[in-house]
C-alpha cells in the first residue's frame, strides 16, 4: 500500500493532545506541502528533547540539565521559602508575576492513590529531605484548589509542621477582574472566610 | 540558559498548522510527562515523510513510491476519465463517495498570478501530455467553487478542448441535508441554473 508512510504520520501525530484523524490529516499536509524545513527541525528537536530533557535533581521540574535555571540560583535557594506546585506549568505562571523569589517543588502531579500515585511517586521523601536540612523557614502550598489538590497541600502540611516550618496556602477567592454573580459559591465561601482588613 | 531545549522544543511545535505558543507548551509538557515513546515514534516518522514522501508522477499527489496506489491501478487508468481537483485532501474525500473509477490530478493549488502560481507550477504540462497522449475521454473539474477554482476549471478546460476532450464541471448547489433558508444566494442561482428534470 503506497499511502502507508502517510497513514503512518496521520497516526503518530495524534500522540499530541487533543489532535485527532482531521486535524493530523491537515498536519500532515501541510507540513510535506509548505513546511518540510520545519518538520525536520521539529524531528530532530524532538528526539533531542525526548533523550536529553530529565527532572531536576532538586525542584523535579523538566530540565536538560542536572539542576533546572531556578536551583542552580544561590539567591533563590538561600532565601530559605519553597513553593510546592502540581506542574512545570505552574512555575511558569508563578514566574510571571515576578512576586516570589525562592525556589520550587514539582509535584508533577497530586496525590490520586485510585491511580497509583502516592507520596512517592510525587517525589514526597526527597521534599522532606530539603525540609529536614534546616534551611527552609517556609513552605507556600500552592497546588490546584481541586479535591486533590488540597489533600495533597494537607498532606504536605502535616510532613512540613513535623519539622516546625511554617506552612502557608496561597489565597483562594474572588479572581481580579471578574465579576460576583459569575463567581460559584465555593470560591466566593473562600473569599469571605479568607477576608483582610483593609 | 538550562530551559533552552524546552523552549527549541515549544517553537519547533509551533511549524503545525494552529498550533501558537500556548498549545506548544502544552504539547511539550504532555509529550514528556507522559507520551515520550509516542514522541520518539513521531519524530523518526517524521524524518522518514520529508525523506522519503514525493509526488506522484503521474498525478502529483504525495506518495512515498513513484506512482500512487490509484495510478498503478490499470483498471482505472484504462477508464479514461481524469478527474481534476485541488488538493489532495479532495481526492480522499471523492475517494469516499466511491462514485468515481477513473484517474486523478492534484494540482496542489490554484491559478494565483499574484502568488506566482501559474500553469508550470501547477503541473499543467504534465496534464497537457496526458491529454494528448489520445486515451483520455473526459474531464471533470472538480476544483473549488472559488474565484481562483473557477478561473482554474476555465483555463484547464480551454485546454482539454483543445484535444476535442469532452470536459464537465461538478455541480454546485445546495447541498443535501440542507436548508433552503441557510443558503447563500450564489449557490442558490447555481442550483437553479443547474437544474435537471425529473
Amino acid at each position: 500500500m503506497s499511502t502507508s508512510l502517510l497513514d503512518e504520520l496521520t497516526q503518530a501525530l495524534q500522540c499530541l493532545p487533543s489532535v485527532g484523524p482531521k486535524s493530523a490529516q491537515r498536519m500532515v499536509y501541510h507540513l510535506l506541502d509548505k513546511n518540510r524545513q520545519g518538520a525536520l527541525k521539529l524531528s530532530n528537536v524532538l528526539e533531542r528533547a525526548v533523550h536529553e530533557i530529565g527532572h531536576c535533581k532538586q525542584c523535579r521540574t523538566f530540565t536538560e540539565s542536572d539542576l533546572c535555571h531556578l536551583c542552580v540560583n544561590e539567591k533563590r535557594n538561600s532565601n530559605g521559602v519553597i513553593c510546592v506546585v502540581e506542574m512545570p506549568v505552574d512555575v511558569l505562571a508563578i514566574e510571571q508575576t515576578a512576586l516570589f523569589s525562592g525556589t520550587y517543588f514539582v509535584l508533577m502531579g497530586h496525590l490520586s492513590p485510585l491511580d497509583g500515585v502516592g507520596p512517592d511517586q510525587l517525589g514526597l521523601n526527597l521534599l522532606e529531605s530539603q525540609l529536614s536540612s534546616g534551611h527552609i523557614n517556609e513552605v507556600i502550598l500552592a497546588t490546584n484548589p481541586t479535591v486533590e489538590g488540597e489533600a495533597t497541600a494537607y498532606y504536605i502540611a502535616e510532613m512540613s509542621k513535623k519539622f516546625n516550618i511554617k506552612v502557608s496556602r496561597i489565597a483562594h477567592g474572588v479572581p481580579v477582574g471578574g465579576e460576583l454573580e459569575f463567581v460559584d459559591s465555593t470560591t466566593l465561601s473562600h473569599s469571605f472566610s479568607g477576608r483582610s482588613e483593609i
